[in-house]
């Protein structure tokens, strides 16, 4: 069955990945579905099936008596915004304020959460992490009731290390180290190497957590122009690592959050030989790494690393298991550092789920289940990104992420998201204002949205409403 | 059956509180079983139940054609130590190197880990908790896999409140936050009240992991002069808050770690008063609480908490499910603080494991694992005692643990345990030695035993041979 499952997603997959490439324009006809049969060598029904996912995604559409066509619509997309400028200075109270006024209804299932960050609940395979729990049980020593060892389930490592297939074999299970999520891991690695009032260098926008842990551990974040296809700008990296203030910096190279910014491989490359010439640890934040919407997954910095400058930090807390607290580290030579933070904070992670999610990256469960979930993700982002470019106001721009949850809207300068906030609020939608990835003064007119959750007309809805308010004037 | 288990290890407890007490003096004759059962209003078996209970331990011995007496061994008990004398300089380089000699082998089954303080694994009730967790999965929204809120469960929290009887129904829901098991609670809590370079006061000798929390927390530690039986020396204490430097203190209440110190109400009482007077926050560590021998559960420092001073901190990790880190803490005025600690350094904490410990709160099979495990771990104390007092040398002290897990020993002034440890350890046997309970060049002559292992003639030889290690002038 997932034989059959993998067949035709893999030809929808691949026809979806030249209409994105523009390999195929708007308006062409697609092949037939017996050349789709005979190229693919599949049934018809298996052709079918990927024609008609791609048609649910509204990326094609038939025509009587005539066959397939790549859907017009799509060449409505709204352009990439440019690079960012962050400037001036910092201000934690107000961002603070702001992330709690957003987040306060994050509980309430009648709100339209598009200001989260991860997949919605149904998209999360519950029933098969029920039964590798029961699993998990009999084949764990002491049946996880019992102390895990400092480092973390060493099955769960040893997983993690193979899996991290784009490190080309670098990483063993001696590298890594488990942790209570990814947030939890960063926050070890933050205490690890630096210290209270030191400067860390991050993108802007960055995800707010970022900025949260920054402000209680008591540093002060510099932050760094971004492109949103490529990521940090290396230049404006470079003067900043070069000026001998920052003591660390933080980089989610891939799918970035906010702006779902990817890293080019030459960039990565180039940011840990910055890491190492100027002796400054990388935090690489690779939390949605594996929620690519391209062929391979992209590499990570850490895949570059030689020196060990390079603290890779992700989990499953994305793409798999929110509440199993399931997240890692490799911290090349910090890692005695951030192993003695993780014992003296909270002596060791939760055994059982750290076995239960070793049993799915052992079976190729986890596989399984982010092909589904990638072809999901992707699918809704068309149609967002199509929904922004009918609804939202002449001039409005948007990223393209070719990979994670989110995607970053650009308003036209004259609109503030925190109003729209106000007005969206009111009708139980909620979104993330771009005010709140910062501590300076911008991104008013911006805003990230989640594409990760199950597409259906009251998200369209929901984004013509949104797209509606942002048209009036203030 | 619980009724049946009750009654005899009821009548059993008695007639140990009596023992323990000395109101049953060494040599006494126990009343005859036909005595027992008229007086107590139970059958013969039962009654044979609870002296078979209390031989086992060898409280009491059958003498043939006469009954059952008061063995006379229980009066080789060794004599209590001294309040401790803290003073001199600190230093926690060579503290860290002592620990992790001593903790390197702590996953190696072939040792005896008469260094831990914890509970053996088999005296916890792993496939009640296999049920629990299966539960879990179905009653729990989203079974665990999805986040939980950043207060933690609230079941859980409920039944945390409600369990919490000596607080006299002061604490609800809503004053409890849960956490990664008791240390992830306090260090939640030290990084909410302290800086870095604050002075924090704790008991001496004190759990080595407060003072590693302590270290990377970049906090100095002032170490107070501490009673075996009272805990906690009030005189210095108040002196301490009085000089202006103290940002915080830190008491285990209940059977401290390592001297097994349980402070008087009065002094709870009294300890609460200076915190509110000198507006110093108490973290109170009541990890042990509920391991109590004697009729009642001792009262909390919080117990008498007013004014929200007070922190209370507690897990099930040394009682139930060690790797399911689940802990909480009772923040009171500092609750949001603490709140923002958890959200900005992990989110929120694994959802499943809450749920299945909320289940054995709410059931009832919390209490009853309890009751047996406080019967074991009290027969366990008293075997220990007496071994001390058959093997080690003469001179040798011991603390009187009324709970908990760990018995402090003082040996003669001329011996270094750190000198014994190394024999020791050469022979597979692991204790720790009083000098990594401190920061200062002191308790050279002590060490920390576990006792909370399943009793049985391996346990007796590896006291022996640690007796007559003792015993050995250097």
């Amino acid at each position: 069955m997932h034989n059959k499952d993998f067949l035709y997603l893999r030809i929808a997959g691949i026809i979806k990945q030249q209409i994105v490439n523009n390999t195929l324009l708007p308006g062409d006809k697609l092949p037939s579905l017996r050349t789709i049969c005979r190229e693919y060598g599949v049934s018809q029904n298996t052709a079918l099936n990927a024609y008609f996912w791609l048609e649910r995604r509204m990326l094609i559409e038939t025509r009587p008596k005539s066959g397939y066509y790549v859907r017009y619509a799509h060449i409505r997309i709204p352009a990439i915004p440019d690079v960012t400028r962050p400037s001036g200075i910092a201000d934690y109270g107000y961002n603070e304020l702001l992330v709690s006024k957003v987040y306060k209804n994050l509980g309430e299932d009648t709100y339209a959460q598009l200001s989260l960050g991860t997949p919605a609940n149904e998209l999360l395979p519950v029933a098969k992490l029920n039964k590798g729990l029961i699993q998990a049980t009999r084949e764990l020593q002491g049946s996880g009731v019992t102390y895990d060892k400092v480092e973390g389930n060493e099955r769960l490592r040893r997983q993690i290390a193979r899996w991290a297939f784009t490190m080309q074999g670098s990483l063993s299970k001696d590298d890594i180290i488990t942790t209570s999520g990814c947030l939890n891991a960063i926050s070890y690695c933050m205490m690890a190497v630096t210290e209270r009032g030191d400067t860390v260098a991050m993108e802007s926008p960055v995800s707010f957590g970022m900025l949260q842990l920054a402000k209680v551990l008591d540093l002060k974040v510099m932050e760094l122009p971004t492109h949103p296809q490529t990521g940090v700008d290396l230049n404006a990296l470079e003067d900043a690592l070069k000026s001998n203030r920052v003591k660390a910096f933080l980089l989610i190279s891939n799918f970035s959050n906010p702006l779902g910014s990817c890293m080019p491989d030459e960039h990565k490359k180039a940011a840990v030989l910055l890491a190492e010439k100027y002796h400054v640890p990388l935090i690489e934040n690779d939390l949605n790494g594996d929620v690519y919407f391209g062929q391979y997954r992209p590499k990570s910095c850490k895949t570059y690393d030689t020196n060990g400058m390079v603290l890779w930090c992700s989990s499953v807390s994305k793409t798999l298991a929110p509440g199993y607290r399931v997240g890692w580290v490799a911290a090349g030579k910090f890692s005695e550092r951030v192993i003695r933070m993780k014992l003296y904070h909270s002596i060791s992670s939760t055994s059982i789920t750290q076995e239960v999610i070793a049993g799915f990256l052992e079976t190729g469960r986890y596989e399984n289940h982010l092909r589904k979930l990638r072809h999901t993700l992707h699918g809704n982002l068309l149609n967002y990104l199509r929904a922004v470019a009918d609804y939202f106001p002449e001039g409005t721009m948007a990223s393209r992420p070719q990979g994670g949850f989110v995607l970053w809207i650009e308003l036209p300068k004259s609109m503030n998201t925190m109003d729209l906030y106000e007005k969206a609020v009111a009708r139980k939608i909620s979104f993330a204002p771009g005010r709140i990835f910062t501590l300076q003064n911008q991104y008013h007119n911006c805003m990230r949205l989640n594409y990760g959750l199950s597409w259906n007309d009251r998200i369209e809805a929901n984004l013509k409403f949104l797209g509606n308010l942002a048209k009036v004037k203030v």
